[in-house]
């Protein structure tokens, strides 16, 4: 499938699965693996999966386009269906050719998830302190800790598990774990304000043991930032759809609504607050493609494992993260107010779509940690100003 | 009880009753009356009503106090309290002695509640638009239509409905309802996205027949908007309660929080951001403290109600209202940003605070609503801008 | 005088002698002092100063209308004409009986000016770092140092300098020095990017000799801080005038100038801007308001000196600059939009209200100083929190 | 000469030329023209002219890069050095083959400016209200009005003028007028608040006579709206340079700034504003980009001219246009913060990067009016939403 074929199923899938099912999606019941299923009965799961193990080979720039299209139906959706990106972005660059084989070719064929655990609730985004330990005893690899915030371990195929090195202080490996290995406990799923159709899990291991032959080269925290490129930039990229759905809900009921005998939508206040949301939905669109271009261009080097070793977090994935929480919270802002005491109600999507929007500058990563980053990587070294 | 006195026991009744039960109030499961009841067994019900009718007559400026101490614990049980004082202003303002005393004495000794009925679906903010009429037939007012967003109609004792006149074109009345007469069906109350602990209801009124005399002096809509300087003052404050609950939650979280390796508290930009919300509450305080003396300035004077008339609705309750409701959004949205992951879970409260922040903005007059009010009542006059 | 009729003639001053006269008072040349002289012969000048020295005695509650009026004309002259209150309201409180009647009686009999120096290049905000020492010399304090951003020092009567004592490491004193004393240097008038019509100077003492008499009693940095809570509440109302001023720079204009045919005071969006202007500027108003009160309410008390050395930097004085200052310069940035390409040349006023505004959040502390003051003295004391 | 080369020689003609002569250049002495000489002989001039012509060709996308490094020397400059892009494009796209040769070839092989009238006082952003008119007299054309805001006219060696046209009532058209056409009167030249090394002026028509040749083919308005889209995105780009230059102004100051006992550059919350900064400075650039490309995509078709009257003003360049106009602002708002009272003087830098960084959002439509456009070109059609 091409990418524009794979953009088109996308939409027409959130047409006709997402969109106009608040009522399910927003409900915290079960996670809605059915809905899952048929996405990968489409074969679309997982699109972003290289060529060489059965994938769709859609770079980053053109998840960007799914993504959007996703999460215009369901951020929750959205954000179920990519995250595994952060695993197999780790697994695909770093992994033996044995381990990209054995987990990365499953996914592609037949769907399936896999969950990447780093934060701790203790450690908070500093991850240098977690506390979750590998240890390495004989050929195998001894986990034991607890993981917050863990989207997607429960009904996961393999989990990649970054923790730090009990052997040699300071530090982190990553490792990929079998979801049914012993001692993968899920404590519980985390009730969230929104993006209640995912699942995010707190994840115990109690003496998990894997086979030294699934840890992944080089340092597991490094490992980890090189993949949070692509996830923050899809993350990002749903703030894009969310807001896109926002426009379009405020454009349906200005359609129908009068103000002072008029429709609401030749109002000029109206047209004015609709003009800066479009405005910042472009904005919002071109960063996460500008974001997807320069992953997919590293990713196309020769050498892109060692150069996103060097390269570590990229500017354009963290200020598409930033920048995107920022704007799209601002058009949540302003259309949650569109539709006066109705959209205080659940019988309005404005106050789901809302609650949906405020994930995207909470996750992997809050903006005063982006920030430091950016401060500290790209303005701090005079040569990587732009 | 002194004004003092009133502040200080629904401060305690706020720490005592509503801090910390946060599951209950946040669940919309029936209005928890038990604990309205148990706020009027401290003798503090409808604290506003004046003396003559056997109420503790703490002005306006006194309700912002202890509005800002309910709504630390609890918007919604906030909103509740206080929102009778919409109907008892207009019966107090511009009802008969025999009205002020059928009505108002009840609930200074018993507590109990007024529901006020202005608004409806169609007509939004344009309340010229409204449907519902009142015809006279004989001694009686027959009522006629549907209600939208009218708080505390099911366990009201009594219900201020403002309905246009069949008699008298463009004009409006305003009339007292016992809440159990014949005819007041409650059609279903509104699930909403915050203020749970708080009820309202779409109610419809068919062929509901009620004295004239019950009819209150004066253009129903004018009226309206008289009490609505209370209203609006004391939702303002709402934000008030809300932004200092969020501002000692984020002191607490920071005391045990550590950012490498130090307590957050201690963190620059933590302090900063603190230091800004600080500001912020001191600024909406003030703001609704004045609105509030403004009223109790008006109420003083010797002819209180047709001055009232003649203001309409006043600069400092717009300003309090717009104000509150844009600077309390803004720390509710910092503040849901200061937990990171944990604060996007259910276990964290910041989630309801930022959901029930968000009403002070809707009801009553959005935005758009507020400003041309402004706009047009006090800067085109070029005598009425400060 | 009465307060009103200071008011009143300070309002008629700014009509006849401010208001259109905007090349002269932008134009830098000397600081216009036969201006500053015909309110002194309207018997204004210095009208906060206390009546046992002969002064109109309008405490800072009232002095915010008179600065709101003289600031409304031009930020400059307002500020030329209230700042000699953070040195009188030094040597009121904390000079001798003799330094007062010295001092502040002529100032309040002829007009006058006084200077009150505090701030150095290098220690910025940190006043501590002040290098600028003051050495007793048998009966006498020799001041050596330099002194930035001094205003009204040409043409002041006398100064209150603070200073490092040379005698006790770490601690500060305030002293009076008379203009004329050898050894006060200009160095140079700073040219500012607005509030042109004032001065501000950099001032050198070398071996600059007074008695030790002229020292006031208390630590000197803490006396400057009791005595910023006056100046900063009305640096913090210029903000108010000058958004007075563009509000009806602002009407003025869509009073003539049409869009789509009809005149731009009724198109909705000007509305709606203007109605948010409107909203703040009463905000900002009532928070200047309150700051007043609440410094004229210590000052009330038995011991006011006393009582201010315990408060130091009162929150509402700090809440009132920075907020001032914040919504002043969200005023200025939608004026500065509101007159198209016009609005970017000097034809236009607004260039010149934009540059005055935004020395509101630049002087005696910036926001970042202030939010730390703020967070340090107002929310890490839980009980000093509102 | 490749783009990188010339955007390398812009790069070092900034440094060279621009940097640090502030005081020139912010002097509003005659227009630096000898500088703009400078420019041309290192064979920069009008660096977008086609190859056909003897231009360098270089397209949008890559004029966004040199015009980010001429704006970083001095926004007037680059304002001045790019502007004549407004009506070279008319008469690339819409010029005779004869007109194109005529006009264009000199102006690659020499140097020098074109200028484009269009706006009017009276008639402000409303182009069609335009009442400069062209009649036809003959072969001739005959010019009569005024126009306000005419950039480089007085240097310039040719105009490009839009008109409504006398005989066909609501039509417009453009047309190529020598400077030195008897009947080009320059009136003024506006004092601007920022810019201030640019050069825009009244213009007077009177009876001004041109060959019918040099009319324009097409609809004036259109025309001029077509080629906006370049100036537009090269005026949006302008901010990303003053930007960047704000950006390291304040890092040259933190880094010899002491604060509490150590550098200002590793205070978190100066770390923090510098991280907020650096990601909008590189979303502004990405818009831009993307603007310049997708203005580039038209031009590389077929039959640009045709494409381009069909799309008219294209979303990118208007959403670039007002997001840098507002990022910037912001950008400014804070730079401009960040060096206390020393901010404020003339002595320091930021305040005429502040006062030239306001250009943006208001020339060449402010934002009410590109969010109109946006709104009703891009918007209510639901198939050109994104």
């Amino acid at each position: 499938m091409s990418a524009s074929v794979v953009l088109q199923q996308a939409r027409e899938f959130a047409a006709a699965e997402l969109v106009g099912r608040q009522a399910l999606l927003d409900s915290f019941a079960d996670a809605p693996l059915p809905l899952y299923r048929s996405f990968a009965d489409l074969g679309l799961a997982n699109w972003w999966l290289p060529a060489d193990v059965g994938g769709l080979a859609i770079g980053l720039e053109g998840s960007v386009g799914v993504v959007s299209e996703l999460s215009y139906g369901d951020a929750g959706a959205a954000f179920t269906l990519f995250l595994s990106v952060l695993g197999t972005t780790i697994v695909d660059l770093y992994g033996s050719p044995e381990l990209r084989k054995r987990y990365l070719a499953p996914l592609a064929a037949d769907g399936g998830f896999c969950a990447t655990l780093g934060s701790e609730h203790e450690a908070g985004s500093e991850l240098t302190r977690m506390s979750t330990s590998a240890a390495r005893h004989g050929d195998d690899i001894v986990l034991n800790g607890e993981k917050s915030f863990s989207t997607n371990v429960a009904f996961a195929d393999f989990l990649v598990v970054v923790a730090k090195s009990a052997d040699a202080p300071g530090e982190h490996v990553a490792v990929v774990v079998d979801r049914d290995t012993p001692g993968v406990q899920v404590v519980k799923r985390w009730e969230m304000l929104g993006l209640r159709s995912s699942a995010t899990y707190q994840v115990r291991f109690a003496d998990c043991r894997v086979p030294a032959a699934n840890l992944l080269a080089g340092p597991g925290i490094r490992l980890l930032e090189v993949a949070l490129n692509a996830s923050r930039t899809l993350i990002a990229t749903t703030a894009v759809g969310v807001a896109r759905r926002i426009r379009d809900l405020c454009m349906d009921y200005a359609e129908t609504k009068t103000v002072q005998g008029a429709p609401l939508v030749g109002h000029p206040v109206f047209g004015g607050k609709l003009g800066q949301i479009e405005m910042q939905i472009e904005v919002m669109a071109n960063q996460c493609a500008a974001a997807g271009r320069r992953f997919d261009q590293i990713m196309a080097g020769p050498a892109a494992a060692d150069e996103f070793l060097r390269h570590g977090t990229l500017r354009a994935a963290l200020a598409a993260k930033m920048f995107c929480g920022q704007a799209g919270w601002e058009i949540a802002g302003v259309g949650s107010e569109m539709f006066g005491g109705f959209g205080y109600t659940r019988e309005s999507d404005i106050g789901k779509l809302l609650r949906d929007m405020r994930y995207v500058s909470l996750v992997e990563g809050g903006d005063d940690v982006t920030r430091d980053l950016i401060f500290n990587r790209y303005v701090i070294p005079v040569m990587k100003r732009v």
